[in-house]
Parts: C-alpha cells; structure tokens; sequence
C-alpha cells in the first residue's frame, strides 16, 4: 500500500457562499476536486495538464464520494485542506479533512479510478494505476 | 415516518462539464440541492426565499451526503432527478437518484438539519422539524 | 445579415445567491452561455453535443461581453432570457436580455468567434459561419 | 481622484474549464470578483466579512462589466491579475488585466456601486463612498 499527504490553503470567497452567509457545500467539492489535482501534481512534479499529456490516460473521475460537514465556513475564512491517498489496484482512495485554525469543518472520502480511453470505441474504462505513477507516491 | 416524493427534468449544459467532455461532479451537487428546495416547495407551496419569510428558521443545511457515481452523463442530457424524503425529529434525509433515459447515473443519500438562529447570539442551532410543516408532507 | 432569437425561462436557485442574498452575478454569464447554446439548438435541431459532431467546428467562444445589472434578482425568481442573434462573416452578436415580471434585469451583449481546430497544429482558429448553419437561422 | 492596485497569482483549475479544455469564462468573472474583494482587504486591512461588520454598508454590487477575452488559459495555468480602482463619488471603477507569463489574456472593467441596507425598508441604496474608506485608498 502507497500513501503520501499533502496540505493546502484555499480562501473562502464571497461568491461561494449562499444567502444563510456560509459556504455552499458544492464549493467543498470544487475544493476537493483541485486538492486531489494538488496531490497527484506535488507527487509526480507535473500539473494536471502535464499529466494528461505525459501519461496515456483519460484522468481517474470519482466513483463515490461520502462527506461530512461539521463546523461552517465562511467568505474570509483559510481554511487548510491536508489529502492523503491510498493506492488500490485500479482505484484509489483519496481523504481529505478541510480545517479552520485547528478545527476539522469537513471530512471527505473519495473512491476514483484510473481510466484509459479505449482507442477502437473512445469509451473509457478502468485499467491499472501505471507503475511509474505508484512509484512516485512512495 | 413522513415521506414524498418528486421528479424533475434538468439540462446538463456546456458549462457544467470538463475537459473530458463530462460534466464536473460538483455540478450535480449543485443539481441535489435545487432538488431538495423543488422537493420542499412541492411540498409547502412555497419558494425557499417564501419559506424563508413564513417559517421562522434559517434553512436546512447538510450535515453529510454520500454519492456514487454509476454512468456520466454530459452537455445536452437531459436528465432525470427522482427525491424522496423522510422525516426524523430535527433532521431528515433526502435520496435522489438520477438518470438517463432510465438508466441510474448518480445516487445521492443526503442528512440535513432543520436549525433556526438564536435571537440572542445569532447562532444557528438544530429544532424539531415544525408540525405544520410535517402536515405538508403527508 | 441574419436573425433569430428565442426565450427560455430560467429558475434562479438558492445557489446561484450570495450573501446579500440576490444573485452572485457570474451565475449570469452561466445563464447567458446556456442562453446562447439553446439559441443555436432551436435554429439547428440538434444540441451542442450533436453540433459538435455534425459540423466540423470546435465551439463558438466569446470575443467580448458587456453586460448592464439593472435590478437584482434572488433565489425563487422564474426570469426569462430572451435571446437575439446578428450574425457576421466569422463572428457573431448575441443579445440577451433577462427579465422579472416584464421588468428588464439584466442586458448583455456578446461577440462570439466560430472557431475550427487546426488538424496540423491542433491550435484553434476563426473561420467563417458555414453556410448551412447560417441558413438555419433565417 | 483616488488609485490604488493589487496584483495576485490564481491556479486555473480543472474543474474551471470546459469540453474544450479552456476556462469556461463566467469562472473569470468569480477571479475578478475575488480580485475586487483583495483590493479592498488590502487597502482596508479588513476581509470582506470584517468590513461588511466594520463599515455600515451592503457591499459594492455591479452596475455594469465588460470583459474582452484575448487569449485563452486552461488548467494548470497559474495567472496573474493585475486590479486598480478609481473612486467617483457613490460609485467606483475597477480594470483587472489577467495575464499568463506576461501575456495579457482577458481585461475587464467593473463599475460598481457603494450601498446601504435602509433600515426602515431594507430596500437597498446607493450612498457615498465613506471617507475613512477612501482615506485607506490613498
């Protein structure tokens, strides 16, 4: 098993929060989404982009998601978002546990899976996370 | 034990989509919180921003949601969104499944708390779900 | 010079607000984008998915846009974009303009290029509106 | 006349763009509307949430925006963006220049109004930007 960490501050804007004045939890998804990138992107040294070109891949989309929202934030709020990952054979689990000043306000777990696209029939489907890419999670 | 349901129609656009051409699963997130408002006007007849002003209370934020993410769906689906609700003292819990051309693309388990804001402090806290909204719902 | 024009009616959600409770205005320009997009799908048949497929082209981006917030709107509000099109040799004027009530909220003006990809370089360039796709909007 | 600028670095995310991989450009308008909400933490030593509490306002709406769009920028692009603001009188303008390795990609400029909640109706109104607001701009 393959695990490596990674923290990140995001600042709350004006714009995702709703009328009660708090986050829309959406937004933490969006969050989540671009710390998951932040991992893969501080593990293999290339961005999202780069990835894309480098690795013949189609991204790793989300199977599920399960969330859990303790405390609110709100605009002006930075928060930390640390992520830690676990490798699986074609899927991963991604953790990510979004804090204010010391106090957990979301815990997240995403299940996603590595995807190719299948160069006769252009759909995607799941295949084995390349070794080179596991190598550099550990 | 309360419940109802309802069924709506969405247009996946162009903007709620990424570079593989699927749609962005925040969006949907986006797409089971105008679900549960949907639900709740149905229910009340009332807007959430009429809600707002006729019940004293300051929303029903998530305090979790699990999803799984079966088929993508993509720019010009339109898809199907079916949420259904069940009532328990101060919170409730709404599913939604939604599909396309009757076939399950995400379902979605959502926990929301009934809170109001304290008059004094300004804080929200969680109350029982009022009686006369629950009449609503049978 | 060629016109068409469409209206559709739009649900501003909860989600689209900020916490001034009125619309976060950048939910606008997603508004006016899927606008544009149902514009083209009305004078075509097809949706943006089905378009890119049948003409070889790789999207109509935006050049340009004005837009003038006149009255807010805020979540529960039905509005209606009425949406007019001008077009020129390789680009074209949107107009849309969103209304409550037949109270004018919000006008904007795009400039949108028709772009093909390059099949050596891959970059994306101007070319001129097809004449079949033009003939559709008279 | 009264000037001051902000300049700061944005990551263009993944889920910011669109099927054909750039940014989907109503996310530009969330970096202005974040980048405005810098300017004024930075001249007022204040976020946004501290000013709303701090001064006796309902925040700075947008009477009006055009935006030219001269390059685009895709995921993994970390931009600059250049903000300056001139005041009128209950009424200010801001020019933002998002630029990509000193490439300008999209210029924008805001009009934007200094309101109040009226305390009888709610309704809310323009009113002259403060002086000791003003004072920290120069």
């Amino acid at each position: 098993m393959t695990t490596l960490s990674n923290s990140r501050k995001v600042r709350i804007e004006w714009g995702d929060c709703d009328p009660a004045g708090i986050i829309f939890y959406p937004r933490y998804f969006e969050i989540f989404d671009a710390s998951t990138a932040a991992l893969f992107e501080r593990a293999l040294g290339l961005t999202k982009f780069e990835q894309l070109k480098r690795f013949d891949f189609a991204g790793y989309p989300l199977a599920r998601t399960r969330a859990k929202f303790i405390r609110p934030t709100r605009f002006g709020d930075d928060v930390t978002v640390d992520s830690s990952i676990k490798f699986g054979r074609s899927s991963f689990e991604v953790e990510h546990r979004l804090s204010l000043n010391g106090a957990v306000c979301v815990e997240c777990s995403e299940t996603r899976v590595w995807v190719v696209r299948d160069s006769a029939t252009g759909a995607i489907k799941s295949q084995p996370v390349p070794a080179d890419v596991l190598a550099k999670f550990r």
